[in-house]
């Protein structure tokens, strides 16, 4: 009789790695899944197959998913400007989809009877995963662990070793979780509310003191509110970019080039799907000044309503899918929202990354409605033609009305 | 037969200058009212009060409004972080408000039979004006020479020069409007959306290259919601402020050290009341350190519903003061909702202002979520006294249940 | 040299009828535009074209606007169960708007230099008409006699008999409006808060005293949210009905049939643009019948966000509409949402129609929620294979727990 | 060494008297709580206690949570207009909430070591329950065998026969649940979405056909949103009411005669806090009056503004209470905002109850917005003394621009 078999989405960390031994030893055929939403630098990707084979991977899949992540979640989230509580380019919750969505289809494609994830209980990940899995293959078993065990790295280390396997010996200080959206870091002064993270916790950005003095200035151009090009003010692309370059391309370029100007770090902090208050160091320099830029370039085609309408449904998209409401399907309706509202957010916005600002210096569109406005007639400052001094004072008058009824509704003896 | 009075918002400018001569002409007792809400500069207030009674006002009030623009206007704008178009902490709006009231009441308390205001018909002043008059004292005549007639500034020159009166010759490159909330600046860049202000353009801030390189550190400390104090790291009150200086003393003297500091500046970009869009640098130093801090504290206390649902009534709150609609009793159940909402929002916050950058370094708070989760069991990291790895694993199960019956909605042979 | 020509939108009335002779007069070439709305009854038409042609008109225009109508306006009021301060299924101002647009179409085809309405300056019809034209046709002149002279229907009915033409002597008690969606009235009781309206001043709908005890019970189905067929419960379509009918033709028929049964009438009451609080009746049996039939299967099909989401946005989209903001582009953001949320709401919706009361019996759907959930495993009642007894146990826990910690925040001596 | 002490929620039914046994048996002292919240007819109470007498209690307490459920719920209810899913008066979530602090208070009262409850896993008021224990008294087990170990009511049954105790045979066609607020009926019908309850399984209110052929006609006074008295048009108190009756008098009277009308039958359908469909019938005759005429006051005299933000909180506020989101602090500052809302929702509101029917035929307030109007010179119809012909002109010409520049907004060619 042929072993039972599961995929396990695997990153090569401790987690995973006791995941994959324990399984096998519980009789499992392990499949291991290493999905890629832009964490492996480079050579990191074989470093994970090798111990995924070291520790009797099956079978050892890499999964690319940088381009459908972009496409599926980065493009919405610029289009949202989403910043959840106000200040975190947080897409975690939807890294998480694409990931189990792709550790699933893996699964389907290999007959699997079953799917395990590193998980522990403590965060909202073990619920982002299994919403996925339930949704797409209620069929399939979930296996979880050092959730469902609340087991320790202390226990994983000495299981691994008692099986014959190194562990690093170093504790690191710093807890990292690198994507293409950005990057989280967690360590002491994360756990408390007052302190903030010291100069060496933080992986890629600049400090403010350290970046040049005179930043730089970029023009990122847009379509229908997805950026297209990001160039210097003499036309050339920034590096890493260009035609042939990958959907995600200058997010990635964005990334590396803001860090040197400090652009990009923050703490966020905000309550969890499971109730406690989080808080965690971040570096998402890409993503902020493309959401910068992006905003800059709504405010001159879109109407007030459109923004403010905006603000708030796409904070909601984005806080849906933080918390792993991946299936409702009001997230089409507001995806169609999104889609409709930037129909004119096409045109050019001229920013300069310097000592950890990013400033949106001009911008311009064929949809401008200060360019409407003009061909209308209106003249800013003294006067336009568009109305007479007797049309603005009537105007003025008429507008009034309401208030002075309200103001003077109720006894009128008071 | 005694003359009939009227009351002219006066601010010694040219086209109140003009309003002056021009009503005493027509026949009226000119009386005039200088209502300061933060812009009068030390002995500026003279200097208004000298031109007045030169042109012929036959009294002359300077109202001092700031105590009272901070209590209604920005302590509420801070409470809701209103900051307009996403960016912009405009209180235009309602600084307009505030002296248009005043303006009323000074007419009412020296018995006018109108009054008259310099508005042009250009932008949406006037329609704020003539909204609280109306509301107030609708037995009042409005006299609006400079918007009925559409009057040029070298028609208000000459005008004057026949009179008899001088007037500066200097043709201003910037248009620049000061206020305890912020400065505007309007000038040749702004009339298009491509061109960003110039150096010699800002009126107090320092360029982010001219600020000093390692930042200062200061702790804010709220209560419910507004601003106690402020503070070096050695408990000293900045320059300024103090247990008997006036309420608004925080955010002045915040306008000053954060302006060192090379923060606050910003162009606003969005549509007016009366359709067209306009462009206007701003600098903000105090209100942007203000909500920034304000809003780190939020995190920290407020639940994400409660952060979710201010920003949406907030931004309408705002949004409604700036166009100038006062008096719907909506407002006062915004300003309840907000009141309500900071209960809890009393505490510390430590910031850097460094190099155009207002950092939230860390907060503290007896009424911290945070902590208050830590009393009840959890953990931050691997595990929680508050549940089992089975009960995470149930939760997980459960949560993942609507989303599966929705994914799986509709015709099942699709 | 040839006569300036001008395009009047042409009801017959008195207004308009003075307008005609009027602009005639003062030299203009009249064509008269009459645009059909749905209050036309059989003949009625012919009726108005004799009485232009009787009155001078150059060209005498029958435009008939209702497939416009209905596809563009009543579909969207059904998709967004419109209800204008939760009970008024309003499309006054969106009627206008299919109106106007004819007319500036017919006036561009004709080459006319202006467009004349007659409309009055007391409500919001006259910027409902303006704000089209000048978005569509900035070129043409607005010519508005009754509006900007406040003329009386006293000087209006001297005028034309001193030209020679008849006028109806007949004073109305009530003025009506018909057209499609709805009938309004308007009479004395309507002008204060405190009476309701007789029974002599309904149009079409009976009394609930009049109405048949027992009702009739209807089977509408939908595609997509949009009714494809009202049938009776053998499956008969309704009386003007069936598949060769125009698109409004269900809404026609429900109009005359709910009428029947009672259903439709109400009392409006609520600010208008211009600030008063109008009060007006109106009987709207289709639309109520519609909307109620509609919003039965989105409880079927739809989640409980999309829901609230839709009568949130749903409500701002009507209210502009209403309040004349035509082409905001919100508008296609809000059209995209909703159509977005039809997806699934195809089906059919048993109702009773009795007494007044329009009682929705049951639904089904391919895209049931409840079948779907079925399917999931869910059993209503005591059990569900979805879940264990200890699941549910661990859920409940830690649902608790935010709460717990929201609740136990705050300073513990207290 | 003495028992530990428990105390049951306990309503005499088979659920509970089960658990009142085999706690027994499992060596609990139990004290038995019944809170009544309207749903105790004359003399139930008695027989409860005997139930639980007979069955072992060690102590039998009634507690009439009638006040605090109308004071706390009800008129929140009512300022909310709270209809869930759009037609659908429910407080089950908050009647569930009251009645679970009075047993926490019970248990604390009587230094209990646990709390235990009837509820099944399958709804969610296990989880009301439960999210209330954990958050007041957390140091309390909580007992809850029927949802734990999913026992049936078979095995209830055989169990309490094994230990002596007689249960009724009686296998009933409808699950009713009575309270204050209204009636839930569950039945075979409400399993599926398509049939509708037969006329029996009704409990209160009489059929269309059976409801006099007149109706009646009612004037209810609200003082700040609240009601204050219900009478008949000569001015009478209606049965049950006055002014030495409790708080919730009125609404239990309005349950009583408007079902005589026919007043109040609805089937309500919407997802629950688990993810199904439920559909549930329900009676709440005087919850369907109250909030109609509450609703016409407020048209009356809110603002626009007021309405449609209210409604969007309220249903927000009411979806919140319904899933158990008790302690949000946000609950607190959407009652602020309601209390704030009804400051001027003062007023009587004239009602006709006919044949299932709720019609409010006419309102009147000092607050009037209507009245305001009237003072500040509106004429309904032709004119008003607040504006000229030309100043309506003049409101109409600037109330076209934004949408003319917005729809003539982008390339020019097009």
């Amino acid at each position: 009789m042929s072993k039972r078999k599961i995929v396990l989405a695997f990153s090569g960390g401790l987690d995973t790695s006791y995941a994959l031994v324990s399984l096998r030893e519980q009789g499992w055929e392990v499949l291991t899944a290493n999905v890629d939403t832009g964490g492996l630098h480079s050579g990191e990707g074989d470093v994970v197959r090798a111990r995924a084979e070291e520790l009797g991977s099956a079978r050892h899949f890499v999964i690319d998913a940088r381009e459908e992540l972009y496409a599926r979640v980065v493009t919405y989230a610029v289009k949202a400007n989403y910043l959840r509580n106000g200040g975190y380019p947080s897409c975690v919750g939807a890294e998480r989809l694409v990931q189990a969505e792709k550790v699933v289809q893996c699964a389907l494609d290999n007959g699997a009877d079953a799917i395990a994830h590193g998980s522990t209980g403590a965060g909202a990940d073990h619920v982002r995963y299994d919403s996925v899995i339930r949704a797409l293959a209620p069929q399939l078993e979930i296996i979880t662990p050092i959730r469902d065990e609340r087991l320790t790295r202390e226990f994983e280390r000495d299981f691994l070793r008692q099986h014959g396997f190194e562990t690093s010996d170093k504790v690191t200080t710093y807890s990292i979780n690198e994507g293409l959206i950005g990057t989280s870091i967690g360590g002491k002064e994360t756990y408390g509310s007052w302190d903030y993270l010291p100069e060496e916790a933080w992986e890629s950005t600049k400090s403010i003191k350290d970046a040049p003095e005179d930043g730089v200035e970029l023009i990122l151009a847009f379509e229908k509110g997805e950026v297209t090009s990001a160039t210097t003010l003499d036309g050339s692309p920034i590096e890493g970019t260009g035609p042939d370059a990958p959907n995600y391309a200058i997010l990635r370029s964005l990334n590396t080039l803001a860090a040197e100007h400090g652009v990009g770090r923050g703490i966020h902090m905000g309550s969890t799907m499971v109730g406690n208050l989080a808080r965690v160091g971040f570096e998402a320099p890409g993503m902020l000044t493309l959401i910068a830029a992006h905003r800059e370039l709504e405010r001159l085609t879109l109407s007030n309503r459109q923004q403010a309408t905006k603000l708030q449904l796409g904070n909601t998209y984005g806080d849906l899918l933080h918390e792993a409401v991946y299936y409702d399907p009001i997230l089409d309706d507001f995806r169609a929202f999104l889609d409709s509202s930037q129909t004119r957010v096409t045109g050019e916005v001229r920013i300069r990354l310097q000592k950890g600002n990013v400033i949106p210096l001009g911008s311009r569109s064929p949809y401008s409605l200060l360019d409407a406005a003009t061909r209308q007639g209106v003249v800013y400052g003294y006067g336009s033609s568009l109305w007479t001094g007797e049309q603005a004072r009537a105007y003025a008058h008429m507008y009034a009305i309401p208030g002075a009824i309200q103001k003077n509704a109720g006894p009128q003896d008071k």
